[in-house]
C-alpha cells in the first residue's frame, strides 16, 4: 500500500462521510420549518407574503450547513490538496 | 492486495452508506413536511393554491439534500477521480 | 483473497446495508404523512380530493428517497463498474 | 478460506441484517398509519370508506420500501450474480 | 476452520440476528395498532365492526414483515444454498 | 478449535441474543396495548366484552413475535441441523 | 483453550446477557401497565373489578417474556445440550 | 491462561453486567408505578385502600425481572455448574 | 499475566461498572417517584399521611434494585470466591 | 507489564468511569425532584414545609445512589483489596 | 508509510468528520428558530420587524457554531501547521 | 512501555473522561432546575423567598454530584496512589 | 512512525473532533433560545427591549461553550505545548 | 514510541475529548434556562427584576460545569504532573 492509495482511500471514505453524515440535520431541520411554515399559512393566510420570504431565508441558511459538508466533499474528491501534492511528487520524480 | 482493489472496495463501501445514512433525514423531513400540508389543507381549504405551492418548493428544498448525497454515491461509482487516476497509470504503462 | 473475492464481498455488504438502513426513514416518513392524511380525511370529509392528491405527490417525494437507496444497491449488485473491471482484466488476459 | 465460502459468508450475513434492519421502519410506519385510521373511523365512521382506501394505497406504499429488502435479501441469497460467477468459473475450469 | 463450519456459523448467528432485531418493529408497531383500536372502541362503541375489521387487516400487514424475518431465518436454518452447495460438493467428492 | 465448538459457541450466543433482543418489543408492545385497554375500561366500562376480546386477540398477536424469536432459540438449541450435520459426520467416520 | 472451556465461557455469558437485555422490556412493559390500572382505579374506582383482571391477565403475558429470556438462561446454565455432549465425549473416551 | 481462570473472568463480568443492566428496567418500570399511584392518591384519596393493593402487587411482578437477573448473578458467582465440574476436574485429578 | 492479576482486573471492571451503569435507572426512577410526591402534596395536602406512606414504600422499592447494584460489587471486591480460591491454591501449594 | 501495573490501570480506569457514568443518573433525577417542588411550591405556598421536607428525603435517597458510586470509587482508589494483597506479596517477598 | 502520508490521512477524515458531525446540531437548532419565527409571525403579524430582526441576529450566532467547525475543517486542509512543517522539512532536506 | 508510562495515561484518559462525561448530567439537571424557577417566579412572585431558597439547596445537591467527578478527576492527577507508589518505587530504589 | 508524526496526528483528529461534536450542544442550546425570544415577542412585544437583552446575555454565555471548544481546537493546533517541546528537541539537537 | 510521545497522545486526546463532550451538557442546560427565563419575562414582565437575578445566579451554577471540564483541558494541556515528571527525568539525567 503506497501513499497515494492511502490517500485515496481516505479522501472517499470522507468524502462519503461527510455528505451522508452531514445531510441528516439540515434535510430535519428543513422539515420542521417547511412544516411550520404551512400551519402558518393556514392559521394566518393575510401574513402569506411575510411568512414566505420569511422562509425562504430561513431555509437558505439551514441549505448552508447542508452545503459546507457538500463543498469539503467536493475539495476532498476535487481538489484535495495532499493528492495534489503527492501527484506533483510523482510526478516530478 | 493492489491499490486498484482497495481503491474500488472503499469506493462501493462509502457509496453504499452514503446513500444509505444519508436518506434517512430527507424521508423524515419530508414526511413532516407533507404531513403538516394535509393537516393545514384539513385545517383551511381555501389556501390551498399557496399551501401547495409552498409545500412543493420546501420539498424541493429538502430533496436537494438527498440529491447531494445521490450525487456524491454516483461520483464515487461512475465519475471516481483517484479510480481514473489509477486506471490512467495502469493502462499508460 | 484475491481482488474479484473482495470486490464482491464489499458490493454484497454495502448492497444489504444500504437498502436495509436507507429504508427505516422512508417507511416512518410515509407513516407519517398517512396517518396525517387519515386524521385530515376523518376532520375534513369535503377537502377529500385535495388531500389525497397532495398525499400522493408527497408519498411519491418519500418513495424517491427509498429508491434511491434502491437503485444503489441495484447498481452495485448487477452494474458495479468496478467488478465489470476486473472481469474485463481477467477475460481480456 | 477459499473464495466461494467468503462470498457465501457475506451473503448469508448482508441478507440477514439487510431484512432485519430493513423491517423495523416498516413496521412502525404502519402501526402508525393503522393506529391514526382506527382513531378517525371511530371519529367519523361516515368517512369509512374514503379512510379505508387511503390506509390501504398508504400500507401498499410503506410495505413496498419493506418489500424492498426482502427483494434484496432473496436476490443475495439465491439469484446473487457474483456466487454465479464464482460457480461458473469452478464449473468450467 | 473449513469452509462448511463457517458457513454454518454464519448462518447460525444471521438467522438468529434477523429475527431478534426484526421483530423489534413489528412488535411495536401492533402494540400502537392495538392501542389505538383498544381507544376507539371505547370511544365509539357502534363503530366496533369496522374498527375490528380495519384492525385485523392492519395487523396482518404489520405481522408481514416479522414473518419476513422468519422467512429469511427459515431460510437460512433450513433451506441454505449456499450450505446445500457445500453439502453437494462434500457428497459428490 | 474444532468445527463442533464452534458451531456449539456460535448456536449458545445466538440463542441467548435472540431471545434477549427479540423479547424487548414484544414486552413494550403488550405493556402499551394492556396500559390502552386499562384506560379504556376506566373510561367505557360497558365496552368491556369488545375491549377484552379485541385486546386478547392483539396480544396474541403480539405475543407470536416473541415466539417467533423463542422457536428459533429453541432451533438453535436443540434442533440445530448444522449441529446434527456434524454429529452424524463424527459418529458415521 | 480446549472446546470444554470455550463451550463454559459462552454459555456463562450469553446466559447472563440474555436475562440482563431481556428484562429491561418487561420491567418496563408492566410498568406502564400497572401505572395506567392504579390511573384507572382513581379515575372509575366501581369497574375495580375488571381493571384488576384485566390487569393481572396482562401482566401474565408481558411476564410471560421475562420468562422466556430466564427460561434460556437456565436451560444455557443447567441443560445445556452442547455441553452435555462434551461432558459425553470426554467421560466415554 | 488456564480454563479456570477463564471461566472465572467469564462469570465475574457476566454477574456484574447482568444486574446493572438488568436493574435499569425494573427501577425506571417501578419509578414510573409508584409515581402514579401517587397521581392517583393525590386525585381519588377514597381509593386508597384499591390503589394501594394494586400497586403493592404491581410492584412484586416488576421486582419480580429484577430479582431473576440477580439470581442469575448469584448462580454464576455462588453455584455455577461449570466453574464446579472444573473444580471437580482439578481435584478428581 | 498470572491467573491471580486477570481475575483481580475482571473484578475491579465489572464491581465499578455494576454501580455505574446499575445506578442510572434507580436515581431516575426515584426522581420520578419523588417529583409525582411533590406535586400531589402540592395538589392534595389533605392527603400528605397517604403519600408520604407510599412514597417511602416505593422508594424502598426501587433503592433495592440499586442495593443489588451494589451488593454485587461489594461481592466481586471483598467476597469473590473465585479470588477466595485462587489465593486458597497459592497458599496451599 | 507487570501485575501491579495492570492492577493499578484498571482500577484507575474502573474509578474514574463509575463516578463518571453514576453520576448521570442522580444529578438528572434531582433535577427532576428539585424542578417539581419549586412548581409545587409556586403553585401552593401553604404547603410549604411538607413539601420541603418530603424533597429532602427524596434528594437524600437519590444522592445515595451516587453515593454508592463514589463509594466504589474510592475504594476502588484507596482500599483495593486486590492493590493490597500485590503489595503484601511484593513487600513479603 | 511514512510521516506525511499519515499526517495526510488523519486531516482529511478530521476535516470530513468535523464538518460533517458539526453541522448537525446547526441546522436542527435553525430548523427550530425558523419555525418558532413563522409561528410567531402567524400569531402576531404586527411585531414582524422585531421577529425577523432577533431572529436574523440569532441565526447569525447559530450559524456562527457551523462556521466554527467549517473554519477548523479549511484550516486542516489548506493551513494545515503539521503538514506545513513536514513539507518544509522535506524541502529543505 | 514501562509501568509509569501507562499509569500516567490511564490517569489522564480517565481524569478527562470522567469529568467530561460527568458534567452532563449535572448541566442538564441544573438547567431544568433553573427553567422551573424562573417559570415559578414569573407564576407566583410573592413566593420567591422560598423559591430561591430551596433553588439554592436543589442546585447545591445536584453540583455535588458534579464535584464528585471533580474531586476523582483532581484526585487521579494530582494525588494519585498508584502513580505515588511507582515513584516511591523508582525513587527508593 | 516517529515521536512527531504521532503528535501531529492526536492534535489534528483532537482538535477536529473536539469542535465538531462540542457544536452540537451550543447550536440547539442557541435554536431553543431564539426560538423562545421570537415566541416571546409575539406573545408580549411591549417586553421586547428587556427579552432582547436578556436573549443577547444568554447567547452570550451559550456560546462561551462553543468558544472553549473553539479555543481548546486552537490551542491544539497553533500552540501546542507537546508538539513545540518536540520542535525544541529536534531543533536544539 | 517512548514514554513522553505516549503522554503527550494521551494529554490531547483527553484534552479535546474533555472539552468536547463535556460542552454539549452545559450548553443545552443554559439553553433551556435563558429559554424559560425569555417566556417568563413575557409572561410576568413586572419580575423582570428577580427573573433576570435568579437567571444569572443559575446560569452561573450551570457554567461552573463546563468550566470544570476546561479546568481539566487545560490542566492537561499546560500544568500536566505526569508530563512534567518526564521532562524533569529526561532533563535530570
Amino acid at each position: 500500500m503506497d501513499s497515494m492509495t492511502l490517500i485515496a482511500i481516505a479522501s472517499i471514505l470522507a468524502a462519503g462521510l461527510t455528505t451522508g453524515i452531514g445531510c441528516i440535520g439540515p434535510a430535519l431541520g428543513e422539515g420542521w420549518a417547511v412544516s411550520t411554515a404551512l400551519r402558518s399559512l393556514a392559521q394566518q393566510p393575510d401574513a402569506s407574503a411575510t411568512i414566505t420570504r420569511t422562509l425562504f431565508v430561513g431555509l437558505a441558511m439551514i441549505e448552508s450547513t447542508a452545503i459546507y459538508c457538500f463543498v469539503v466533499s467536493m475539495i476532498l474528491i476535487f481538489a484535495n490538496p495532499f493528492w495534489n501534492y503527492f501527484i506533483a511528487q510523482t510526478t516530478g520524480q
